[in-house]
């Protein structure tokens, strides 16, 4: 073979190589359960002056921890006791429910971008003897994507941008408007809650796929 | 004008209108919450020899409807009391729930079609001071279209065909793996469950639309 026939033959391994990576556009999903977020005032709140969480483990995105501490959410038609504090402290308080977990509680939770409490529903947290209310916080987290610039760059994404991702399932659903969120701290990970995760019959393990406006 | 042009005319205002009828392909929605069909010897079982379903109102599908009588479900983790009893009475006692139904109730549904019982979970249903096991008919009802057949030659769609449907709400999804099911009895309504209502944030008169793979 003369060098002309190798590198046609190389060009071509790379263009099917790239044509393939384009087509890889596999997302790792995550269901998050029903969770809450502290302030280092509502932390002092519920569990004493001056105490702070204590990480259990890690979670996927880095920095982020499932705390040993637990609390109970409460809402005029009802309670969930042992609900997960996720760490570290942020500056405002969130308590991430389903609807279906806001219908139970009787509290009237609105689909919201996490950190995007302003309005919304008032919620009762508990630990040990300690009970406190916070006036606005609890929200229906929006569907999103957490992706590093890397990625974004390799789909072809900004921050912010709402793009659709199907969800490859044996109960298979297309979710819109997801949002997508870039930042080089983030790990590549949808987040869906347990309503999305049960009404697509999610498992540990299922795939989506990004498909953007063109793509739809 | 002469006799043609009036023809042309008509011809055209006929086209547009058909046009515009393709184009009204939205479909009326129900969530159903968890309920239970029971046959005549469950009936039996649990409310005494002899005794009949008390029909309390019309469901959107003619002849069925919402008994007066309730019963509990019971699974190793949990129960939930005051569920509906759909009649008429049918061949088979089939309870009907949610995936986050089953897994408070500690049970394994799958998900099937309605009547597509065999090799289901096992449940306990109790009322007044009767419980009794079925061996199996705790499912997962698979998303469904109920439509007359006028409604089907209108959507080109036969019985048993798969097609997604887009939800128009403010949280937008695409079910896929929707089962149409034709019958000159039923009236046009797509049915979800719970967990797929929320998953959506689905109210009431919020309308779908079928893609079928031509339209996806």
């Amino acid at each position: 073979m003369d060098d002309i026939m190798i590198r046609n033959i190389v060009d071509k391994v790379i263009k099917n190589l790239s044509d393939q990576s384009e087509k890889e556009e596999y997302l790792p999903i995550e269901a998050s359960a029903r969770h809450v977020h502290l302030s280092k005032n509502e932390v002092e709140g519920l569990f004493g002056k001056g105490y702070r969480l204590t990480p259990k483990r890690e979670l996927s995105q880095p920095g982020q921890f499932l705390s040993q501490e637990r609390v109970a959410i409460i809402g005029p038609k009802g309670m969930f006791k042992n609900v997960a504090v996720l760490g570290p402290e942020r500056k405002n308080t969130q308590v991430e429910i389903s609807r279906t977990d806001a219908i139970s509680l009787g509290v009237d939770a609105p689909v919201r971008e996490s950190g995007n409490i302003k309005g919304s529903s008032s919620i009762f947290i508990s630990a040990n003897k300690n009970m406190i209310e916070i006036k606005e916080g609890a929200i229906v987290a929006k569907r999103h994507i957490h992706m590093p610039p890397k990625d974004a760059e390799r789909f072809g994404l900004e921050d912010k941008q709402i793009v659709s991702v199907k969800v490859f399932s044996d109960r298979p659903v297309i979710f819109e408007d997801v949002l997508v969120r870039v930042n080089k701290d983030y790990r590549l990970n949808m987040h869906i809650d347990f309503d999305e995760a049960n009404a697509c019959n999610f498992k540990n393990g299922v795939k989506g796929q990004i498909l953007t406006e063109k793509g739809k």
